[in-house]
């Protein structure tokens, strides 16, 4: 199979990666790269990093430039991305690695992106429970944000296993990348560097209405989030510290063994060995998500802690998942669970 | 007044930040230093960042080479201050930066520091309710850990009021110097760089039973901690994420009501204006202590943040803060609100 | 002595620093704060962690605003600082951060900085043979560049002694803020963690002419500098490697004894014991310069090798040392030489 | 083909980082893995990036370990290749990832390293001229050091088209896994990060006699290397700023055009652009090798800039290149020019 792919948004952090991750996928042959303010430019003063793409040139991101493809890719700013794909066709796969269409709710998108709901396409977060089947052959598909691939995974198998109480608090520190490309003064370096500090507190992150989907979809009944995001001095990775109440009975093995099924056939999940924890650099530029589970007694919560790269399994290399699945692919064609580390 | 101190331990980070802040602090005259496996070295090449004592030798760590001063500072492993500090005599103050005094509960120290109890000093936060009458006069001073430091100060003015059900969630970074100086493989800055990762989950960190003493005083009945450290790629600073339910009516105006009225004469503590939420470098260096407070209402938590540096005001200035309450001398003698940033 | 001091340019990093050294300079009293951009906001929102100026609100960047004090710092972008202090009068202390009345050479100027050449000042680097003489009294100081100082203190004495061929070449690392506050693209922390890179490669960085007037002032002969900045991923420092053939007949008994005499009396230039190399973290904060020498007799080269902090010695605290001297205060007076670390 | 081979020296992170790649190699299957202190452990728990190896149980370094494979890599500590070698056998192709046989003066090594000389193998810097068909069918392969491989690469041309004087200067900022994962107290993330120093000042590291051969070769005269290597606040990446003296007549034309030349048909050596500078963070994991030239014709020098991935190129990617060539397989076998960014 030879699977032609444009990307959407070349210039930025998560088309950067993708652009890394298809340059070494076995099926896919990368066509059309397009760009806004950087239309025009060749990649290898953008993305000096992917060198045997140094020399191609961003073309604007028009229906045009991305006809013709059997995958399209867009890595847009939030609410663009229902124009572009009405205009591709319902023959091509669209990839949306943007907000627009994970919400099922729509006034949850009207309260936290401020804009009418595009609509709701298969969620690309193959090991969610039935999000295999919904991927099978699909020709949309939305990528999740990249703290609800981090937190969802966590937790869900929890709730669907009704050991943890409704209301799951949140804090995770995320590498800085998560905060994309546009030059902004508290992203500097200067200010980044040597510093950790929240953001988006109190439960108004644009993520939460995502984990409260997830993680209710799971537990079947609602799930409230307390969540809280930290920007952490790094590049890439995010570190999730998750939390509820136990239900009466939950004992550490019985929270063990949730996990150990829920994680057992999954090829991207490390539930790592008792005493073992998570560290976002074990799992820089992979496809692994390794989560650690533990019962603190004392205070009768449920601690499940998770790594992933935001950019790789929380943006490009989940989003390629999700496209091996629609297209029949073996799943873990082009992805690795090899870290770049130290 | 001219205040004689010696440093035990002058080697380490703690020592080392105690010697930056003593050799601005007016009233202090800078003692013997000792050191145990570093005995014999010149300071210079210990602690290179402090010029005028480049040339002082250590000295072993023993009664004789403390005796003769006003204070001794002692910034020695855990279960060691209780034998030096019982040959140092009444009239001496002693300022233990170590563990040993701080816990009441002798069965808390024995099941998390696993030797006999040493007795509890006056607990050297002076901004909990009560402290500044114990240090007054004070020969003992028991430095509170860096993590209970910053989410007691966080958290006791929502449990002193009564805002907050007796279940709090923690979550922290803390930069590398927390962990000492020590040469272990997991803090080589090859591996530290560009990771998070989290170490002493569920309830077994060594702070817990501080921070549960410290909140449950303020609450007036037993309070849980569900505590989880992690390790940020950054050589300074604690940022705390703290939260617990909201108790029934609480709003988020009586909520920064309380906040105000309980920093409002506070020199060190700087609770921050609306919007602007805490940053671990813009307290670098810094006794200062900046906290933020959010109510989650779709969550119904209440959201306090803190930063410290975990050297100073998580240590180091810390103790100079009690030691200058001590002595009698104005509180904020030798210490400054003041980062060092960016 | 009070001495009213007013920073034009108080939202930027070289302005933060001074303002963070002037809190604590006891015969300065703080008075306008000026900004471009920033004008009409509380500092408290740019300088987190200038807690006591928080409340302060910047003015224009006017000379009425800047009118009405002893000292006037221009910390403003190249080009500008020549109007200004044409409106301030000639009573008033006028130090210029920027590069505008450094280069004695109008041609130099012209070439590098592409404007009229507004003349000369005495140039504010104590340690330089001459200069004390010159900034006695005072009203008028040229702040040097950040590298230029790191430069010239580690190779004068070479040059002063004869020691050195006359064709200095120089490679040195800084910490990002001193690129400065305004949001690049490359300057993000996802670009300059974990990254090295070099820039104004070929002598074309501005700050060649300045190392080369003050090098062949010390040669008494030309002298040509080959100078490779590169930019570190950390938020603070230089460290200059600066090398230059040996003359026939340098000893490395010679050449320390030259280093030792050049800078016994220097109360801030810390010339290493042997075997001991400079540092940045050790200066970090500090007016300290940390200096070591070595003689390659395989390859027949002096190297010296400078460490500063950019933003304290390298502007603000050396800024404050010359104002020192211009208004006859000790030359110390609220400046350190102990830098915050680790 | 199936290539089976064993790794000595698994735990460190040459080995991981060789490990790393052989998992990916397409010819390699992965056979027995050593180590020394670390024997009996499983692989997950020293390197938990490499997920697919993590029950693997690290065996004791012995020649019955490491019989009965086709190749054998050493990343053991310099002066132990020698005697695992012997004990090998001539079939089988020996990759020394250590110093011992890269130096072809004995005393040139017995002055660098104060021991007996073990000899000399082809030496795995392909790009050299002759290097490949030395290495074609060898059996023995020195795997050139991190530092003399960006050096080397960056002024051989130069060198080799006698274009400059035999008297190059070096300055190069390495990442601090070159320092290797020893637990050593100046290797701590508290004492790197925020840090830029300098070691092995003066001529004195290994790595110099390794550069002055390599480019005396090219410049068929002997040429000395003034070497100073600074420690970056980074894991990984080598970026060398390199210079000589122009010889009369060049031009920045004919400088490049040289460059251009030596480099068109390398695979994995990327002259950059006109106007674009290497980037440690853009080679991030691949072999690639990011070099630019310029003339400061004012200083009269050549200079030219190389970065490289230490642990890549430098060392576990550069002995793949050369194991492909010594075993008939594509060059690029298992390898990439991408690099892993932000």
């Amino acid at each position: 199979m030879v699977v032609r792919a444009a990307v959407a948004g070349a210039s930025g952090y998560a088309g950067g990666e993708l652009l890394r991750l298809l340059l070494s996928h076995p099926e896919v042959e990368i066509g059309a790269l397009t760009g806004h303010s950087n239309a025009g430019q060749k990649l290898g003063a953008l993305q000096p990093h992917l060198r045997p793409l140094a020399d191609r040139v961003l073309l604007p991101t028009t229906a045009d430039a991305l006809a013709g493809h059997d995958v399209v890719f867009l890595a847009l700013p939030h609410g663009q991305s229902a124009a572009v794909a009405e205009q591709l066709g319902d023959e091509v796969l669209v990839v949306d690695m943007g907000a627009d269409f994970r919400l099922k709710n729509a006034a949850d998108w009207e309260k936290f992106y401020g804009s009418p709901h595009a609509g709701t396409w298969p969620y690309g977060l193959p090991e969610l429970p039935g999000a295999r089947a919904a991927l099978a052959g699909t020709k949309r598909i939305a990528v999740p944000g990249c703290y609800p691939t981090a937190v969802s995974l966590a937790l869900f198998p929890a709730y669907g296993a009704g050991l943890a109480e409704p209301e799951a608090v949140v804090v995770a520190a995320s590498g800085t990348s998560g905060a994309g490309k546009a030059a902004k003064p508290h992203l500097l370096g200067s200010e980044v560097m040597g510093n950790m500090s929240p953001y988006g507190v109190g439960g108004v992150h644009r993520h939460t209405p995502e984990m409260i989907q997830n993680l209710g979809a799971a537990a079947g009944e609602p799930v409230t989030v307390s969540f809280t995001p930290t920007l952490a001095p790094m590049p890439r990775g995010i570190l999730a510290t998750c939390s509820a109440k136990a239900k009466p009975g939950v004992s550490a093995e019985s929270l063990r063994a949730v996990y150990e099924k829920a994680f057992t056939d999954e090829p991207f999940v490390d539930l790592l060995p008792e005493g073992q924890w998570p560290a976002t650099a074990a799992v820089y530029g992979s496809n692994a998500v390794q989560i650690q589970v533990a019962l603190d007694e004392a205070a009768g919560r449920i601690i499940v802690i998770s790594a992933i790269d935001n950019l790789a399994k929380g943006t490009a290399s989940g989003a390629l998942q999700s496209m091996n699945i629609a297209l029949g692919l073996p799943e873990d064609t082009g992805l690795s669970t090899i870290g770049v580390a130290p």
